[in-house]
Parts: C-alpha cells; sequence; structure tokens
C-alpha cells in the first residue's frame, strides 16, 4: 500500500468505529476528525463528502462481517454445518466484536428509512439479500441432496434466521447482555434441525 | 383538556411521527417546526428541550402501542391467546402501522447505544422488561396450570420472542416488505405451540 492508501484505510477503520457508534447522523465531523486524529482537509483529500465516507465504512464494517463469516464456512460442506456457520457467526460478534456498536445491516436499516439516506440503505438491503442468498441457495441445494425436509419453504426460513439474529443484536445493544443472543442462536439452532432430514443428524 | 393540553398532546402526536421516521439525531428542530406547525418558542412553552420533547415522544408511542396490546388481550385468558396476542400485536404493526417509523423500542434501542443518549435508552429498556415480563409471567402461569411443558425456560422464550419480532421489524423497514413479519410471526406461532402442552391445542 502506498502512504495514501494507507491513510484511506486508516480512516476508514476509525470512521467505521465512530458510524458504528454514533449512526450516520449522530456522527459529527468533530467526532470523525477527533477519531482520526486528522483536520477536515486530511479527510476530504480522500472522501469526497460524510455521505461518502458512510457508504465506504459500511463496505469496510461488511467486509469485516464476510471474513468471519468465510473463516466458519471454511470446510463445511453440508447443508446443518453451513446453516449452523450463520449462527455461530452472530454468536461470535457478541464474543468477540468486530465493531463497537453492533450489526451495521441493523444500524442502518433502522436509521436510514425511506427519503433520509438512500444510498446507505441500499447497501443495507444488498448486504442483507447476500445473507438471504446464502441461507436460500443452502436450502435448496440441501433439499436436492435430500438433506432437508419437503416442503421447507427456504424463503421463510431466511426471513426468519436473519430476524432472530439481528432482534437479539438489538436485544444485545439494549441490555448489553450475550444471553439473549445465545438463546436466540440456540433456539435457530433447534429450528435448523427441525427441518433437517435425519441422515445429516 | 384545557387549550394549553391540547397543544401539548398535538405537539407530542406530531413529534412522535417526526422522531419515528428520522430518529433522536436525525430529527432536526426544523422538521418538529415543520410537522407542529408552531414556532420554537411554541414548541419550548410546553416542553423545556429537544431531549424532553424525545422522551415524551417515546412515553407517547408506547402508549400506542401498549393501547392496542390490550386490545388484543382483552377476554383472552388461556396461556396460548395470551402468548399469541403478543404475535398478532407485531403483525398488525405491519398491517396498521400506528406511526410510520416501526417499532420505537427498536429505533431507540438501535440509535441511543451506551453513553450517546442514557434517558431514551432506559426508556426502551423499560418498555422491553414490560414485554419480557409480560411473556415471562404468562409462561411461568401457564406451567403452573399445567398448560405449558415442564423444563420450558420462559426467559428464553422471552428473548426468541421479542428478537424475532423486533428483528422482523427491522426487515420489513429495510424492504419495505410484510412478509418477513408474516413468516416470522408464523415461525413463533409454531414455536409457541411447542411447549404448550396437548390440552390447551
Amino acid at each position: 500500500m502506498t502512504k495514501g492508501q494507507e491513510t484511506r484505510r486508516a480512516i476508514l477503520e476509525q470512521a467505521a468505529q465512530v458510524f458504528s457508534v454514533r449512526g450516520y447522523f449522530g456522527a459529527s465531523m468533530d467526532d470523525l476528525l477527533q477519531a482520526t486524529k486528522l483536520t477536515k482537509g486530511g479527510i476530504y483529500n480522500h472522501f469526497a463528502s460524510k455521505e461518502n465516507l458512510a457508504l465506504e465504512a459500511f463496505d469496510y464494517a461488511m467486509e469485516l462481517y464476510s471474513a468471519r463469516f468465510k473463516e466458519f464456512l471454511a470446510g463445511k460442506r453440508n447443508t446443518r454445518d453451513r446453516l449452523l456457520a450463520f449462527t455461530t457467526l452472530f454468536r461470535s460478534v457478541v464474543d468477540d466484536p468486530m465493531l463497537p456498536g453492533g450489526c451495521p445491516v441493523l444500524n442502518t436499516a433502522v436509521e436510514s428509512s425511506d427519503d433520509t439516506n438512500p444510498a446507505l440503505r441500499e447497501r443495507a438491503q444488498q448486504a442483507c439479500d447476500d445473507w438471504r442468498e446464502f441461507i436460500v441457495r443452502t436450502i435448496t441445494r440441501g433439499a436436492e441432496l435430500g438433506d432437508v425436509r419437503p416442503g421447507t419453504d427456504a424463503q421463510a426460513v431466511a426471513s426468519v434466521m436473519i430476524a432472530a439474529v439481528e432482534g437479539a443484536m438489538m436485544l444485545h445493544k439494549l441490555y448489553d447482555d450475550k444471553r439473549h443472543m445465545y438463546r436466540t442462536t440456540d433456539h435457530l439452532v433447534a429450528f435448523i434441525e427441525s427441518f433437517l432430514q435425519e441422515k445429516t443428524l
């Protein structure tokens, strides 16, 4: 990396932390300057606007999630292990957070409704689409392999699994209590078992 | 109501809508003035600060939830019907929203972490405590009546049910698609049946 690329990366790392805790609207330019220890000009050298910085900080935050998810998926080939990796990811996020403010998809979805920040909302939709597609694809493939009970609604499983872990992130954030995530992922493990065929158990 | 009380109530109604869509940080004084059609002085006549107004607007929003929940609970005496009323409440919130921005507990929990707004966060904790206590009390009483399978963890059920509906609210907000809430509450109905004894079915 060149010096400029290094600075850019350092700004993103710090900005991702600030936006994670304070949100897009809650994070002021002063917060960002304090965190990055740069001047306004120093930041604008690399990012055209606060919105531009927020969009790239969102992508950076999602890269952290994707990298960890990839780790948990490594070597997992069967339907059950791949679905469980998704619950393990969110359990690990409360045990060993990558960002102080929790899940960027949750934060962005709640903060950027409708007209308040359409570009950021689109990013959160895309990230959530990726998770839904992962779950739907895993179940569809699992059904073809005979791992999944006939009649299992892959889209419904995706909605339930994502709703449950994101709501548990909210409870974790609200109470600073990991038990909500533990209980919710335990429930999802039982749910996953309920639509798998015996042979994969 | 006196004229003053009427104005106060009208400010709260409008402010609750604004905070619901824009959040505490996202809502500017200009947004509040535009919505209430009042001057700054007109608002400050009734509320000491934006924070004070936000706290009371939160209470007002939760009153709307409580009133509707009470309707759904009316005449429901058995364990199953009372637990299902909680899922019906959230299903109704996407079918017939009381506020444009979704659930105030979700919005506040996500926006007011830690040091950013402790008073508002405490309000959201209290509201969420009320829901948890309702679920725990219903299950504990149900276990005494023989309606609930032995070994059912009431606290775990409360975490799972609240996480699921709040996460479904997030998905509904993100995609503007009610199906996430329908699928999630359908799942919760099946979950509730799974820990009830045959006799209440």
